[in-house]
């Protein structure tokens, strides 16, 4: 099977357990970066965030005796949200490995989705062998939040349905976590596209994306002072040569940018994004002598923010 | 001509001005109101509020040789800038009445959007003549922020829309500030709804609506101390006869009420909503017993928060 067939049977398969999210425009925001700008808003997303298609996908498209013994992944942030909230939409058992010291209000979430937590100590190492007991003691399937084809082509459904509303996009921007998003959405935009370009955002705290293509393997991160905590996972085996060859750049931004573009959008488009969902707008307006007068689609990956820890 | 005709050419006349709003829904907030909610989302007004229709509605509405002259209001908050962006839209000169302790970027917002900002100590009385003096020399149109049967019809295009959208409401909430909002909303509902209430909700501290409706005469208020700041003004001898005649109910909450109300809808729906455009939806949460599985539609006012100063 193509890799364009396999994106249209993710998109038609998951259909039913997204919402088709809107696109929005701002004439002002047009109007401060010179360029044509739409707007996915997958913050509108269920659970608020673009990681339920991937969720979604992966889980449906397990065998009904894998989907009977449920699905196991270790997170703490939207992923766990996402994966509880897309077993329970297919009827199946999600078990979330979670960090002891990870915050109530997340827990509170994966639960109210009708995950079940398990915690454990803090580490990766701890994470990691707590699931793996999850999968030999229960026989559920571990799903990795970003390095997984199914995932990857998941996450890809939201610029399919972008360029499906905008088919003359000249780039779409996301930001780079994990990678999943970023190559998700370079497929995407390879097989629906009309020569429209991918380009991935990510802070210079976490620029392990920008220094994996320049060196050609995968490099980890020494720091991790970003915002954007979504942000500060590593790319993957097998996102990562999607990225390398489908990925035009990774553009890199300073925190207190993404700070001014997050404000502009809560401020003129009046909807809330996450620090992280901010990067690719930043990048756009750091940049934006490069981009002037071009069509360029942003996917706004989440909207789950702390009210009580704002940066303003 | 019918009243009805009258919102038909009202909504027909601003058309190009104004931005037919998404209506948007929410899982969650059905869940925990036990009703069936629409939110008709002016917070994606231009500029941030629904006061752009009925600025649109009253300059539209006068004739070539007033427009020559412009027009002139005094105010500090939504309607300084809806009257100023309709005018620049209609090719008319604005006057904005200001005081001259109104916020610093209150007086960029208005000059951003092209209009003059005349400054004037901070007193109603020296608003009301300082507004009067530029009738006199300049030959401008005094339009008043809600008291005006052009901006009242202007604020009821919303609930026209609404009733499009979705014909089978059985309520409409709105805020009652200087009551222009519920008293439009009231007359669209009356002339399009199919047997469709209005419903206005007030702060306890501004319940002026509350108390006129009570004495049959229009009441002040002694107290002032709102987080919803659009809410402070005063109900007007046009809109008045309109709201006792068409408005079911009005509806008071508290202060605390209003933040909980407009934090459910920042963290849930991932919108901004102003303290003002939280207290409808507060007023349902209120009184949820009473409207159970009942289809109700909420008119979001605005989205115009000064992100410095948040209640959380």
């Amino acid at each position: 099977m193509s890799t364009k067939q396999e994106l249209a049977l993710c998109h038609q398969r998951i259909a039913p357990y997204i919402h088709r999210t809107p696109v929005l425009t701002s004439t002002f925001l047009n109007h401060i970066s010179g360029t044509q700008l739409v707007f996915k808003c997958e913050n509108f997303q269920r659970m608020g965030a673009f990681k339920m298609r991937g969720a979604a996908s992966a889980i449906s498209n397990l065998s009904l005796k894998q989907q009977s013994k449920g699905v196991v992944t270790h997170s703490s942030g939207n992923f766990a949200q996402a994966l509880s909230l897309s077993a329970k939409s297919l009827g199946v058992k999600a078990y979330i490995v979670m960090p002891s010291n990870a915050p109530q209000v997340k827990k509170d979430a994966v639960k109210g989705y009708g995950g079940e937590v398990i915690e454990c100590p803090p580490t990766l190492k701890e994470r990691e062998e707590t699931a793996f007991k999850i999968q030999i003691e229960k026989g559920a399937t571990f799903i990795h939040p970003s390095n997984d084809l199914d995932v990857i082509l998941g996450q890809g459904t939201a610029a399919i349905e972008l360029l499906q509303d905008y088919p003359d996009l000249d780039y779409i921007f996301t930001p780079v976590g994990g990678g999943g998003l970023v190559a998700g959405t370079a497929l995407a935009a390879k097989y629906y596209g009309n020569n429209c370009k991918t380009i991935g955002a990510e802070p210079f705290e976490v620029d392990d994306a920008y220094r994996s293509l320049q060196s050609g393997k995968i490099e980890t991160n020494k720091t991790a002072n970003t915002i954007a905590d979504g942000l500060k996972t590593q790319l993957g085996t097998i996102n990562f040569p999607i990225i390398q060859e489908h990925v035009s750049e990774i553009i890199r931004v300073e925190e207190s940018e993404i700070i001014t573009a997050m404000r502009f959008v809560w401020e003129r488009m009046k909807i809330i994004i996450e620090p992280s969902c901010a990067v690719p707008f930043a990048a756009l307006l750091r940049k934006k002598d490069r981009f002037r007068e071009q069509k360029i689609g942003i996917i706004f990956s989440g909207g789950n923010v702390d009210l009580d820890n704002l940066p303003f």
